[in-house]
């Protein structure tokens, strides 16, 4: 074990660096004032280089090799598993194409902030060219070394044993269902008119809510920045949220699905966090844990029930808009619209399933970047009846994922509100879910979470570890079937 | 110019790292949940480990003697000065030493905490010999290097060129004529009774006051913590008090004085941030900084009219404790204590005194730990007149310096009060401090303090800077007027 050992201790190393690195990014998006942000630049490159080097040192390899062939534990032939995969992905490239690929990843996505305001395709595409070009090539370096297709092997970074074969049948399903499912959701809009929600107790509501679905703050905290996140580390995760005066629920949303996150965080094993093995398990999983908790939990009529409960406690000047019906009407309404990130559950999978499609096909090679707007507006209009014709800003341009080249990113999302569906089946058959959350007490969900996906960390594949906790692979029916249950009524 | 240029890009990268090390120290003392203490602590000693690595790094010693040869400005010449002092007090001791010192002195503090509260001298001294039988090791070893006394060696760690020749002139001068001096100022005690005022008002009035005293908010912020103190870096510049809410005074001070170490931060040149001569020219100077804050401008009548003028408004509640009368009886209260940390401005060069003639003893060998307390209760009477027999706690087990070996760090407090009255008298022939204090104007305060003492960060040595900007060496009249004028109506 000699060479597993020294394995450990440099990942140990890679861990500690990765701390440092969590945690000033997240003071970056939430204390660093602006003026600090040239030095924090260059401070965080130098790490970034640093990282870089331990990830891809020399002796990586021999060590690698060497340790296959010691005696292991089952669960060190996983962590030596999860290390070689590590060690695979940050090896892959050239540090030529690395570099060359971050300058331009940097220069589209700082441009693209302007060129989106002003819907200006020809000059987004310009940077945007060469951004694709050059994750083709990456896509191709990494399909070489993997013996896939250039796609599934970006797809590999992601969501290690997804390929596209299975995305298209999962997602195939979906999008051919998706449309009728939609039209019959479909419900009016609601607005909250003249509603005033105090930033205070907002934020006092967002603890009450984390500490009922057992964030442990002794080991984390919650913050403010202009976008939310989860980041962190184990041991102290941070969240934050945003507030608006005049909508509250945006803020309780964001709150339980970084929540959901956090505690998935928080309770991977104590005994390896430092190695590739102890940390989550997978983009997607990570997102069905938040989603499990915005979704599955948060829009359920029971949440709905005991937020009502608290709100109309909390905010007594604004009970007419408190009321469960009146959260109802909000926290599940069905509208196809432009923007993904403000799409509902049900049109969601319509925005991730394009750009599956699209950018399958862009890293293929099989389209070109001139060749986007069109595929969006026909998407758009088969799946959501939406066309964003001559729309730039609101259509293919409104994302920040493609700006830097992160390209089979989408897919985790759905796979992500599909795993999230899956699980909570699987938790019915032993958990009266609605009687629980209905007498306040979330604890034997969080236990059945903790037991079947948080503690086992990397040790499984993603499909292992749902074989082990739902019984079966992955299925798109337990999603439809909640979404037809919670939508049109069964 | 090539040696030296590689020198710059490698403190640069060393720059760069402590960057973190700054923004996640000051995270711990603001943020971390305790939970997160363990593994923040790893990352830390990471960190420690790999700064310590390119502190030490092999090239580095060849590089510098090329350097030395090369054809270089005054400045980058200053520039290879300061390089070559860091350079030699950070491979100047073998790493078993380091390592040993380190953990006795992690041990020996944290054991303090308890042992101070159990004022258990026999215990405390236990540890303590180890940590002081280390530094006289590692005293030895720094003087042979300097070729100075152990004593001077330590001392030149904080206060570069500063020797105890010159503080045994400077401290026994002020040691003679201090008794009498307190004796004339000594007040009588002033205690608010009753007073209320609310945290949210106090952190308005400190923003203010930063404001007004030139912080600048776009390279940094004010947060809370357990101990004032003034971290992060230069452009991002991270300051703290505390706040109790029966008495804003305590928390208004502790802003002032960081906001003066702030100041001097926020204005070192920023072109040579990353290099040793770019730093802060030395731990006295530092303070010298925030006292001018803190002493010369805070405790001032015109600063307490100033004041009096905002609490009045702010605390409309409290204004029979707001009065001018009212804060200058707290403000300029002399009364001899057994504790330094809450000493007054007059009685503080006393428990400085004592300190320096106890330590000198000790890293020269000339006393042995069990001789303390008897002499610190000796030098207590004689200089203010309190015993501290039998009580260690608020004798010699009050401060955490020498718990870890920190010894030579102590003579900078009261060499700052020095250096601070000796700029506050050159800054007066040409700017009319009360005048514009009274008119509400820092500006020219500032501009004085940022042209003669922070722009030049480390260029000059000290004893330089302060020729350069106030005609002379270090002379105690200025001290010893400022404070007959202050208390003793002159
Ligand atoms: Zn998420
Ligand atoms: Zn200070």
């Amino acid at each position: 074990m000699k060479n597993y050992q020294k394995l450990v201790a440099h990942y140990q190393s890679i861990h500690n660096f990765e701390h440092l690195r969590a945690i000033c990014s997240w003071d970056q998006a939430t204390n660093m004032p602006s003026g600090g942000a040239e030095s924090r630049a260059q401070a965080m490159a130098e790490l970034a280089v640093h990282l870089h080097k331990l990830h891809t040192a020399e002796e990586l390899e021999e060590l690698i090799n060497n340790a296959s062939l010691e005696q292991l534990t089952e669960h060190q032939h996983a962590s030596l598993r999860e290390i070689t995969r590590v060690w695979q992905h940050a090896t892959a490239l050239p540090s030529s194409l690395v570099k060359a690929k971050s300058l331009a990843g940097a220069r589209c996505e700082h441009q693209w902030r302007l060129q989106r305001q002003q819907n200006n395709w020809p000059q987004f595409k310009h940077n945007f060219d060469e951004v694709v070009s050059l994750s083709q090539e990456e896509a191709q370096i990494r399909a070489d070394l993997l013996g896939s297709t250039p796609y599934d092997a970006m797809l590999d970074i992601y969501e290690p044993g997804m390929t596209s074969v299975q995305l298209d049948a999962l997602f195939g399903d979906l999008a051919s269902w998706l449309p009728d499912m939609i039209q019959q959701a479909k419900t009016s809009c609601v607005d909250q008119h003249n509603a005033h929600f105090a930033i205070e107790d907002q934020t006092r509501l967002a603890n009450e809510l984390m500490a009922f679905l057992g964030f442990d703050f002794n080991h984390g905290r919650l913050d403010t920045s202009v976008h939310p996140f989860c980041g962190g580390v184990s041991q102290d995760t941070r969240i934050t949220t945003r507030y608006e005066s005049t909508d509250f629920l945006n803020a309780m949303m964001g709150v339980i699905h970084e929540t959901g996150h956090a505690c998935y965080e928080q309770n991977l094993p104590k005994d390896m966090q430092a190695l590739p093995v102890g940390k989550a398990r997978s983009m997607a999983i990570h997102e069905s844990q938040s989603l499990f908790y915005e979704m599955q939990i948060g829009r359920s009529d029971a949440f709905i029930q005991f937020l009502s409960g608290k709100a109309q406690a909390l905010f007594k000047q604004q009970s007419e808009h408190n009321t469960p019906n009146m959260l109802k009407a909000q926290l599940q309404q069905v509208q196809p619209s432009l923007i993904r990130v403000d799409a509902d559950e049900v049109t969601y999978p319509a925005h991730i399933i394009l750009r599956y499609e699209i950018e399958k096909a862009l890293i293929n090679q099989e389209i070109q970047c001139g060749d986007i707007p069109e595929l969006w507006d026909a998407k758009m209009t088969q799946l959501l009846g939406i066309s964003t014709k001559d729309n730039y800003k609101d259509g293919c341009m409104q994302d920040i994922h493609w700006t830097d080249g992160s390209f089979g990113y989408f897919p985790s999302y759905t796979l992500g509100a599909m795993y999230a569906a899956q699980f909570k089946a699987a938790m019915m058959q032993s958990v009266n879910i609605e009687q629980h959350l209905s007498e306040g007490d979330f604890s034997p969900i969080y236990a059945w979470l903790k037991n079947n996906v948080w503690q086992h960390a990397s040790r499984y594949t993603t499909e292992e570890l749902l074989i082990k906790s739902t019984g079966q692979p992955l299925n798109t029916e337990f999603f439809k079937t909640h979404l037809r249950k919670r939508y049109c009524n069964g």
